[in-house]
C-alpha cells in the first residue's frame, strides 16, 4: 500500500499552528502518511509560499525571534491568509486535483462573524482542497453551508479541535456511534473558566489564572471571549449544528459569562460540597432549541462537578445509549495540535481507500 | 451505492440476543444494511437454521414461551452452536466468499477457557464470516490469535460490546485516536458489582441487589462472576490485549471481588464523603504489565467516585492525550445490544467501500 503524501498549506502559525508543525515531527514515525508544508501564513510574521516545501525549524526558529516568515520566501510579498490559499491551490493544482492539498486552519477567531476562518475554509474547499481545523468559526457560523460545499466538492472538512481539543467529540459520534439519535448535551467546555473558577475555589486572584492560562497559550488572544462566554457559545454552536442538526450562529445561545462570578460565591459553594462551573447545555423542547451557556451551581454528585483546572467534559443525551461522556482531564497545546494530526489521519485513510481501488 | 444485506448467525439468544433481534427492527430505518436472520442457536432452544430467512418474531415468541426452536426448522435436529456455524456456512457459502455472512455471538461467559465462544469465534473466521459479538471470551483469552487469523482470511473481528456495552471503547481508541499510545488505564466497569456496593450504600441488602440486576438481564447468568471479580478480570484482561499490546487471560489479572466488602465499610466511607468502588487497573510498570480488579477507597474527587448505581467509566493514559474518560452513565440491555448494531455498520461500511472499487 502505498504512503499518501499530503501537502499541507498552514494559514494560522500561533501557539497551535506552531505546536502542531513541531508534533507533526515528532510522532512521524507513527504516522500513515507522508507530508511536506508547502505554505504558512501568519497574522504578524508575514508568509512563505514553497511548494518544495518549507523548512518547518527555520520557520519556527523565524517566528521564534519575532522575524517574518518573507525572508524564506523566494518571491516574497504581502498576502493574507486567503491569498496564501489561492496562491498554493494555483502552484500545487496537481495535489489538489489528487486530494492531497490540504490546509490546516488554526487563525485566531472572530466572534462576531466566524471570520477570516470561514472564508479560509469556503476558498480552500472551493480550489478542490481538503480542510482540517481547529477553529471554532467555521462550525458555529456556517457548519451546514461548508459541509455541503465539502460534499459537493468530494473534499472532506474535519474540525475534530473545535471543541476538547483532540479529545474525540466529532469524531466520536461519526465514527463509534453509527445510527444513534443525538437529542441534547451539557459540558463544561471552555478550559479557560474552568482554570479561573477553580484558580477562585483555592483562594487564589482571577487575573493571575487568567494570566497563567494566557501564558500557557490556552486562553484565546482575547481572554475576554473566554470569561465572557462566547468561546463556549460558539462550541455550543459548533456541537449544535454538527450533531443535533441544528443551524443556529453563537449569537443565538443565551449566554452568560463569569465575569459577575464573586470568588466568595465560589469559595460558598464549594464550603457547601458544590462546585460553581460554566456549563453549555443544549437540548429540544418541542421544536425549539434551547442552547446557552451560563455559569450553573452544581451538586457534588453532577458528573461536571469534579471537574477542575484545565479539565473538560462533554455528556451527550442519546437515545440508544443513554447518556454517554467523554471527558479531558487535562488540556495543553499538543491535544489540540493531536487535533490535526488526527484529523489529517482520517485524510490519509481516504486517500490509501482511494488509492487502492 | 448498493446497500449490503448481510446475512446473520445468531449463536447465543439470551437476553442480549433477542434484545439485539427487536433493537434491528426497531431502528431498521436508520440502519444503512439490510439483513436477515440465517440461523440461530440457543443453549437450551434448539436451533434453527433456514438460509431464506428466519422469522424473528416466530422465534422471540417461541423462547418466551419456553418452547424450541427446532419447531421452525424444516429438519429440526442436535446441533451445538458449532454445528449451526458450520452449516450456515456450508449452506452459504455464497454469502460467506462476498463477505456477508457474519456470526453474532453472545453466548454465556465460561470463566475458565473462554469457550464456546472462542471456538465459535475461531470456526467462523475459518469459514470466511465476519464476527461480532459481545462476549468477553475471545478478546480476554485469545485476541491476538483471532486478530490474526481474522486479518489473514481478510474478514473482521468486531466486540465492542466486551467492555461498557455500546459505549464505544475499543472503537474509540481504533477510529478516533489514532497514533496515540495508551499506557494503562483505571475504571469501574462490572456494572452489577456497581448497582450493589451503591445499594449498601442506601442501606439496601446485598441480595436484593443482585436480584435486582438479575431480572433486569445485566448480571452475568452466574453472578458470582460478577461478585467475585472475574467479569471485570475477563474486562480488563481484553483491555489489556487489545488495547496495551498485551497476551494475558483473565487468570493472570489479580482479582479480589466484592464478596467480602461490609456494608458498614460501604456507608462509613460516605458518610466521610468517600466511595468504595470495585476498580480495574492496569499499567506497565517497567516491562511487567500489572492488571488487577479489587474493591477501592476513593477520595470524593476521584473521577470514578462519582459513579452510581448502573454508570461505567474508562479512563485511558495516554501519551498525546493525556487522561481521557469515557463514560456511560447508566446502563441497559439495549445498550448492549446497540453494541452487536454499531459493529454490524463497521461491517456494512466497508462492504461498501469494496463494492464501490
Amino acid at each position: 500500500m502505498k504512503v499518501p503524501e499530503l501537502s499541507l498549506v498552514l494559514v494560522g502559525f500561533g501557539h497551535v499552528g506552531r505546536r502542531f508543525a513541531l508534533l507533526l515531527t515528532e510522532v512521524a514515525d507513527r504516522l500513515d502518511f507522508e507530508w511536506r508544508i508547502v505554505a504558512i501564513a501568519t497574522g504578524r510574521h508575514g508568509s512563505v509560499v514553497d511548494p518544495g516545501g518549507v523548512d518547518a525549524t527555520r520557520a519556527l526558529a523565524a517566528v521564534a525571534a519575532d522575524q517574518s516568515l518573507d525572508r524564506l520566501d523566494a518571491e516574497p510579498r504581502q498576502r493574507s491568509g486567503l491569498d496564501v490559499i489561492r496562491q498554493a491551490a494555483a502552484l500545487l493544482a496537481d495535489d489538489a486535483a489528487e486530494g492531497r492539498l490540504v490546509l490546516v486552519e488554526s487563525t485566531v477567531l472572530d466572534i462576531d462573524r466566524g471570520e477570516p476562518a470561514l472564508s479560509h475554509v469556503r476558498a480552500a474547499l472551493e480550489a478542490q482542497m481538503h480542510v482540517v481545523t481547529v477553529n471554532k468559526g467555521p462550525t458555529a457560523f456556517a457548519y451546514n453551508e461548508l459541509a455541503s460545499l465539502a460534499d459537493t466538492v468530494d473534499r472532506v472538512f474535519f474540525f475534530e479541535g473545535a471543541v476538547m481539543d483532540g479529545v474525540p467529540v466529532f469524531n466520536l459520534v461519526r465514527e463509534t456511534m453509527p445510527a444513534v439519535r443525538i437529542d441534547g448535551f451539557r459540558g463544561v467546555i471552555n478550559t479557560t473558566s474552568n482554570f479561573v473558577l477553580s484558580a477562585l475555589e483555592q483562594g487564589q486572584p482571577f487575573e493571575l489564572a487568567l494570566r497563567e492560562m494566557q501564558a500557557r497559550g490556552i486562553a484565546e488572544a482575547d481572554p475576554t471571549l473566554d470569561i465572557e462566554g462566547w468561546d463556549a457559545a460558539a462550541k455550543t454552536a459548533a456541537l449544535v449544528n454538527v450533531l443535533m442538526g441544528g443551524a443556529i450562529t453563537p449569537h443565538q445561545v443565551a449566554r452568560t459569562g463569569i465575569t459577575d462570578v464573586r470568588a466568595t460565591d465560589v469559595r460558598d459553594a464549594l464550603a457547601r460540597g458544590r462546585r460553581i462551573r460554566l456549563v453549555a447545555t443544549a437540548r429540544w423542547q418541542g421544536h425549539t432549541l434551547l442552547a446557552r451557556v451560563e455559569p450553573e451551581l452544581l451538586a457534588s454528585d453532577d458528573p461536571l462537578a469534579g471537574l477542575a483546572d484545565t479539565a473538560n467534559a462533554l455528556y451527550l443525551t442519546t437515545d440508544l445509549l443513554g447518556e454517554v461522556g467523554i471527558v479531558q482531564r487535562e488540556g495543553s497545546l499538543t491535544q489540540t495540535a493531536y487535533a490535526l494530526l488526527s484529523d489529517l489521519t482520517r485524510i490519509s485513510l481516504r486517500l490509501r481507500d482511494w488509492t487502492d481501488q
